[in-house]
C-alpha cells in the first residue's frame, strides 16, 4: 500500500525536504506533492500565462486561480494532508489549503510550533492530529504502516 | 423571503453593530448570528463549563471545541456568511470560519482593506464577492432582495 | 404545501409577469424568484458597488460574482427551476442557471420554441421537462398540486 | 503521476490535435479524453443503434442519450477538464459539458476569445481558471507538474 | 412536530383513504402527499400538456418525464416513504418510487402481502420496516409520535 | 431562533427529565426529541406490530428495524445529538446513535463518568464536546444563544 | 483505459455469455461483473452459511443481505451498469439493482422488449440510454471507445 | 478483481491470523487492514510521539487521535469491512469502526456469538450481513468471487 501526502504551507525553508529525507530513510512507501515552492513563480504565475494585468490586485487574482487549480488536483490524489505553520507571515493560504484538505475529507495532520497554539485553535481542534515537529509528523505516518 | 447571515471575524471593534443598522435602515428581512463577542468568555468557556484545565494548550482545546460546536449549528442555519479581516493579528479562526462556509456551500462574503490583497488572494479566489466595506457588502445582500 | 420556483432566462421580455399571472388564476401556491431583470442594473452592479474597473473584462467578471451570489441564494430556495429558451442571444448564462439547477438536484423545466431542438439537444436531455411554451410550463406546476 | 483531461467543446478544427501535440512537446504526462468529433456520427449515433426514429427532435433525444452516457463515463475518469468556446455556433453542449465538469467537483479551464468575455462571464467566473488560447491552457496544466 | 408521508404504489383501490381515515382517527400530526391517483390522466399527462406523440413509447416517455417531476418534487418533501405492493401488475414504477426513497435517504416503509417475500427479498432487505397491512404502518408511523 | 436536541443514551434513570427542567428554567428555546423510553416497549415494539416471531433473534431484528426507523426520522430532525453514558451495561446501541449523529453531521455533546474516559476515548475525540454532567451539557446549550 | 461494467437482470438464459462474446469480437478493453447466475445458490446462500432458518420469509432474508451485499461491492466497481428485462417474471431484483446503479451514479443502460415499454416506462426515464437487445448494448459501449 | 478489507475489533487474539490464512488457503485476492494490534502501543502512541501528557485523560485523547487518524486512511482503502464482537470489555472502539465504516458506504459484515444478539441488535440491523464465525464470514467474501 502507497500513500501520497500533500505538504501545505510556508515555502521559504526546507522543511519538506527534511521531511522526505526523513520517510527515505524510514523506508515508508510515501508519495509527496504540493504546492508551488518557487515564491516569485507562484506569485507572477498568472501574468506568465496571460500576460501583465492592469493592477496588483489582478496580478494576485490571476495567481491564485492558477494556484488554486494546481492544489486542487493535486490534493484530491492525497490521502494525508500536513499543514505546517510557522512564526512569521500571516500564511492564510495555509489555512485554506488546511481547510480545503477538511472539506475534501481529507485526514490533516497540523505542525506548529507551542507559541502558536492559541490563534490557531479552532484549526487544530479540526485537525486530526496536532504536533510540533516534522519528526513528529513522520512518526504519525510511520504508525499507519505499522 | 428571510435570509439569516452569519457575521464571522475580529470581535474588538462594533462594525457588527453598523451593518446591523444599515440593513435596518434598509428594511432588509436579515437574521443576523455569529460567534461569541465577548472575547475573555469566548477564550474562557471551556473551564468555566468543565472546570479548570491542566495548562494553556489545553484550555484553548476545550474552548476550541466549544465554539467550534457554537459555530457549527449557527452557520448551518445562514444563507450567507460574511467574514471581515482587519489589519491586526493572524485572525485563523476568521479563516477558518470563511472555510467552513465554503464547505457548507454557503456563498461568502469577504471583507477586506486593500492592504491585505495579497496574503488573502487565495482565500478571496474562494470566495463568491471580495468586497472593502461593511457598506458594500450590505449592498450586495440588499442586490438579492432587489 | 407552497412551492418556490426559480425563473432563468430571458431577461427582454415580459414572459415571466405572464407566467405569474397565469400561477394566480390558477390559484397556485407558488413563490417566484429568479435573476435580475433589469440588464443594465445586472451589467454594473459590479461597478456600482465596488467602483470603476480598469476595463470591461473586470467590469464584467466583478458584477458575474455579485450576481452568481444572488443566483445562488435565491435558487437553493426553489423547488423547481424553469429555464426559457429564445431565438436570440448566446444565453450562456441561462445555459449555466439551468446546469447550476441540475448540479443543486433542483428538477428543471427547459422552455424553447421547437426551432432550438437541436443545439439545446443535451440540456434537454437533462431536463426532467422540455416544452414549448409558458402555458405548458404552468399546467406541469399545476399538475403537482393535483 | 498521470493526469487524465476532458476536452469538451467545438469539434469543427483540429484546436485537441494542437492541444495534444504542445503536450507531447513538453513531456507531459496527459490522457486525453474528449466526445465523439465526427460531427455526423454525433448527431447519427442514435438512429445508428436503434434505427429510424419519427421525426428530427426524437432522432435528436435518442443520440443525446447516448453522447450523454459516452461524456458522463469519460469525464468521471478526468482530473481536469478544458472546455473551449469559439466564434461561432450557439455551443451549448460545450456550455453542458462544461458545468457537467463542475458538477462533479473537475477543476475547469475555460479557454475563450478575448471577444466573447461578456457572454460567458458567469461560466467564467465559475471555471478554476479562463485563458484565451490552448498554449496557455498547456501552460495551466504544466505548471501542475513542475 | 409534524411529519410528511409520501404513499408509493398501486392506484387501482382505496388503500390510501384507508391509511389516511386511520392516521386521522389516531390524531397522528401526519400530511400524506403521493403519485397521480387517477391512471387515465397519469397515461395521458403528456400528451395532454404538449400534444399527440408519435407512437405509444413516446406518449408513454412524456408522461413518465411528468410522473417523475411531480414524484421527485412531492418526495423530497416527504420525512417518511410508504411503498405499497399488490397480487396484481408488475409494479415497476413502485419499485421504483421505493428505491426512489432509498436514494433520497428517506426511511421506506414496505407493505406486502406475505405471498410476494420471494421477489420482494432485496427490496425488502434495503426498507427500514417491512410489514403486510396498512393497519401495521399506521402502527409503525404511531410508535415515532409516543 | 430554536434548537431540537436528539437525547441519546440510557434509559433507566430520568436524566431526560432533568435536562429538559434545566432547559425550561434557563429559557432556552429547546425541543427535544429521543429513543423510546418504556425498554419493555422497545423490546416487544416488533412483535407488537407484526406478531409473535420465531425466536429471540428475530424478534429483535423486527424491533430493532422499527427502533431505528424512529431515531432516524427524529434525529434528521435535530440540529444537535446527545449522548449520555452510564457505568452499566453495553449501551451499543447509544454509541450507534452518537454514530449516526456524526454519520449524519450533526455536532455532537457526549456526557459519560470520567470513569469511562478510556473505553469511549475514540468516540470522545469525533464528538464535539465532551462533558461529564447535563447540567454542563445544558451550559453548552445555552452558549449558543447568547 | 478500461471499464468495468454489471450485468444486471435475469440468470435465465445465457445473454451474459452472448454480450461477453460480442465485446470480446469487438476487442472492446471491458471487464464484467453481476450477480451469482446459480439461481439455487442465489437463493440458498444464507442457509448454506448461516444454517437453516426458521421459515421461508427468514432464509429468504438471509439470502438477500448477503446477494445485497455481493451486488453492492462489485457495483462499486463498475463504470457502466446494464440491466436486462425479460418477458417474464416480475424481476424486481433487477428493478432494485438498476435504481442502486441510479443510486450510484453509475450510467445505465436498459435493455427490454418494446413490448414491456409501458411498466417500464419510469425506470427508462431514469435510464441514461435505452435498448432492446445487447448488440444495441454493445454498440453503445463501444461507441464510448471511438 | 482484488478487494481489500479492513478487520475492526478485539485485539486481544489470534482471530486476524486464522481468518487471514483461511483467505489464503481459499486463494482469494483479498488484502487485509485493520488498527494496531499491540495494545500497548496502542494506548501509549500519543505519549510516545508527543511526550507526556498531563493526565490520563489526556494521554488517551492524544492517543486516540493518531488511532482514528490511522483507521481514516486504512477504511478509505477498504472495499468491505469486517467488526468482530467477543464476549468480554465494553468494545466501543470496535462500535465506532463499524459505525465509521457505515458512515463511509462501506458494506459491514459483523462476526458476534448468539449470545450478544440482545445489545447488538440495532448495529446488527444496519450491517449488511451478520455472522458468527471467521469462517462464515470467510464464505460470505468468497462468495463475492463465484
Amino acid at each position: 500500500m502507497e500513500l501520497t501526502v500533500y505538504l501545505a504551507g510556508k515555502i521559504h525553508d526546507n522543511w519538506r525536504e527534511e521531511l522526505k529525507a526523513m520517510a527515505h530513510e524510514n523506508g515508508l512507501p510515501l508519495t509527496f506533492v504540493g504546492p508551488m515552492e518557487n515564491h516569485d513563480r507562484s506569485d507572477n504565475i498568472g501574468e506568465e500565462i496571460v500576460g501583465k494585468q492592469p493592477n496588483a490586485i489582478l496580478k494576485d487574482e490571476m495567481a491564485s486561480r492558477i494556484n488554486n487549480l494546481r492544489t486542487e488536483v493535486l490534493m484530491k490524489k492525497a490521502d494525508v494532508v500536513i499543514a505546517l505553520f510557522g512564526e512569521k507571515y500571516k500564511q492564510w493560504n495555509t489555512a485554506m489549503d488546511a481547510s480545503a484538505a477538511i472539506t475534501l475529507n481529507k485526514p490533516l495532520i497540523l505542525i506548529r510550533p507551542e507559541s502558536l497554539h492559541h490563534p490557531l485553535k479552532e484549526l487544530s481542534n479540526k485537525a486530526q492530529v496536532t504536533v510540533e515537529t516534522t519528526e513528529q509528523a513522520i512518526q504519525v505516518l510511520s504508525y499507519i504502516f505499522e
